[in-house]
């Protein structure tokens, strides 16, 4: 271990597998974990496979290898790395060996076979299985792992366990491995890190030791006086709760699809409605009409369960909520563009999307809704061009157009307001007139115009469109616009 | 008018039409409201149907033709009637003609061909067309109708308006009948009145005076200072907004019951994992496993959208979600028959039913699940005996035998929780074993027992058998008990 930091040698050694979106994020958090005299409790090193050697050279830098909204990231990154010199990144597998912990944040993927169908999917396990293999055949007897992958409930026990178990026998090791199960719940956004340090979580180990173990950890990167920890009994518990939250939500959200469609048609303005229901503190939860769904969590995870109940627990129920959630959820996105398509031809027409993050104010567009309502856009004749202030290129979709949020856009026929964006809820409605064009379309998908701004739009000759405001066609009579 | 009260001939009359569970709590609500000096600001006539003298004698006399938890409510009746003689019942229909204001509360029922089998049902709205016939052919013009009903979306301008517009026009009057609609959220329990006057209300009317006539009635009967009034734009929005709450909680409900079945596969205390998940602001309305949902609204308003999406509004995507949560939460108390199945026969066994309100400490039996438990058990040979604190008699069910929570429940080969009443709650461990025979099964739909109850039942030789429950097998494992 030549490149362990001198000085740094009696401190425990945590590695953290995976140095993605919160892998990363992690390992700074831990390397930032200070004693009470401000000492920093832990050496860490982030491992990846080789093909990563450019992240590593920036993250041995100091500098983040991605954007991020939240301004304290890279400084903290810098803190460990460059003046702490507790942190650093590696493809060096041996480091395991020194590891008293090790974060697992490797992804564990399902394989859809198309968005909307969820008919067919697949899990593909094999980079995770040989991480955990890997793990097997480096860690000491009495390392403890930390799998914060969400991963079919089961896994740890069914999955993780036997390829650990396998590799420490052919080592001659007779103990058991100990494994711990516990999710984060990171949240994209200005507050990601704290996210980690600042929140609830909930744990599970495989057995006594483990769990007492991952609590110690736990409760020295967490501010637990705050956010008390939560253990559960055997790491399905936890397994299945991360994806309960995240199912309960997409749930939720689907459910408001179905009202989403009745309310336009009964010309009802649902986002009022709404604003009246959640006034109950039992009912605060109840999701608004939106744009869609996007992320690698809600997008995904209900399928985790679904796979852990056909292969774990022969369980012939299945999840048939949460799965249907799923399929309704990237329906939304071509709900907005049957909305338009309803009021005019698409065909030629040059169509602005105003927001291709999933989620307002951040720059992330994995699995985000534009997407599929881009490439049905394309294919229904429109010329698509996208704004996004917090991005300057679209990975999923390299060929599109990006275009500001200016004048120019008063070259389109079509905007849609597609992520709720401070950028474009700021838009006063002169703004909003002067960078449109005549009889030009503007389409509402997240509650982004209110009432005096379409009235305002109406009146200059700008047609608005809103998913879940079926009120507008009160507001086109109050103000006699002809009907389309 | 020869029957109001002398000397509050210049008060209004506000009439309440239909005095059943909610019509005769908002007339004693309404005769209560007060000016700042104490003095009471209407004169409430209740009126109902001629068959229902009884209940007129009773309320006429300040006596409550009804058990109610609220130990408020018959003394505020006793000073409306007795004291301020500001309120009487009648089946009068002439006393319309006064009326200022009429609260419509009669019901609206949708028919079922049985429960879980959603595929047909219809909707009774004979009795309340006929009702609102009444009022066009006895209210003054301006008279404002305030449908408290929770209808059809739609229904108050597609089938209230006409037939008051109808009536209007055969006594030569020109005006546009006055209709709102506002409706309840009371809540069965201890604070039943409470729940009209101090909680939110959401509001709406069919033009701009009376939606103004309304806001200013439904200030003076509630603390809008506390709790304001939420207006929305057309009749419409305000029932759309009363069926989506339901259907919100009704969905909830249903989402949590495929996460039920799995995690008793997997050996997982679905309530620890849940309790877990709600320290989450965004997801503090999960809800929790459990016996099924009663109650006169949650069990069926989503059929009401679902009728006015097909019958008003030709939505041809239905509420896919918001239907089969219904059809889920009908299941739910079958479940837990099932879950006793797999243990132990049910053939000529006797068991006992604890707690068949619908909801916890209150003696509520609409449309509870535990009747479609105990027709289901009687069915597979269970001989059913049935105990409620707040209870004597099961009006769905009156064949039923109760029996006392006590030392006769020994004679008892199966003892289901069915209902979170505080009197099981707050059974000692000692005192279950006291009750229960040796090798009975105790089974707890709704997180009765805790682990402590549990292990030491276990340990006296009794069964435990709980829903959502899964870690149970592991509490047996403990314990060394055998597996059935």
């Amino acid at each position: 271990m030549s490149d362990i930091q001198p000085g740094f040698k009696n401190r425990p050694l945590v590695c953290v597998q995976g140095l993605g979106f919160v892998g990363l994020a992690m390992a700074t958090v831990i390397a930032n974990a200070c004693d009470r005299q401000g000492v920093p409790l832990y050496q860490v090193v982030g491992v990846d496979l080789p093909n990563n050697r450019e992240r590593f050279e920036l993250i041995n830098q100091g500098i983040l290898p991605f954007k991020s909204e939240d301004l304290s990231f890279e400084p903290k990154l810098k803190q460990a790395v460059l003046i702490n010199k507790n942190l650093r990144a590696t493809c060096d597998e041996a480091v395991y060996e020194q590891a008293q912990v090790v974060v697992v944040d490797i992804p564990l993927d399902i394989e859809k076979l198309s968005p909307v169908d969820y008919s067919h999917y697949a899990l593909n396990a094999a980079g995770f299985k040989s991480a955990m293999r890997t793990l097997g055949q480096k860690i000491s007897c009495d390392c403890l792992v930390i799998i914060e992958t969400t991963v079919p409930p089961g896994f740890c026990s069914k999955v993780v366990k036997p390829i650990l178990e396998q590799e420490f026998k052919a080592r001659q090791i007779a103990s058991c491995p100990q494994i711990a199960h516990s999710y984060e719940r990171v949240m994209p956004g200005r507050d990601y890190l704290k996210s980690i340090s600042n929140y609830f979580r909930t744990f599970a180990g495989n057995d006594a030791v483990s769990a007492k173990k991952a609590r110690e950890f736990l409760s020295s990167i967490i501010k637990v006086e705050e956010f008390p920890l939560r253990e559960e009994t055997g790491t399905e518990a936890s397994e299945l709760a991360k994806i309960l939250e995240n199912s309960y939500r997409a749930v939720n959200i689907a459910l408001i699809y179905e009202w989403t469609l009745l309310a336009e048609k009964m010309g009802i303005n649902l986002f009022s409605v709404i604003e009246g229901i959640k006034v109950r503190s039992t009912h605060n939860n109840i999701m608004k009409p939106g744009f869609g769904v996007g992320g690698y969590c809600l997008t995904k995870d209900s399928l985790l369960a679904l796979w852990s109940a056909d292969n774990f627990y022969a369980s012939a129920y299945g999840l048939p909520f949460s799965k249907q959630a799923l399929e309704i959820n990237d329906k939304m996105p071509l709900h907005a563009l049957d909305l338009i398509a309803e009021a005019t031809s698409l065909d030629n027409k040059k169509l602005a999307i105003l927001g291709i993050s999933y989620r307002e104010d951040v720059g992330d567009t994995r699995f985000s809704p534009a997407e599929i309502f881009y490439r049905e856009a394309e294919k229904r004749g429109a010329k698509c061009f996208v704004n996004d202030p917090y991005l300057d290129n679209w990975k999923e979709v390299p060929e599109a157009q990006f275009i500001a949020f200016d004048e120019g856009l008063s070259q389109m026929d079509i905007l849609v307001f597609a992520t709720r964006h401070n950028l474009y809820l700021e838009a006063g409605k002169e703004y909003l007139v002067q960078i449109s064009k005549s009889q030009a379309f503007l389409v509402d998908t997240f509650d982004i115009l209110d009432d005096d701004k379409i009235k305002f739009l109406l009146a200059h000759d700008r047609e608005v469109i809103g998913v879940g405001k079926g009120h507008i066609k009160k507001l086109r009579q109050e103000l006699n616009c002809p009907e389309f």
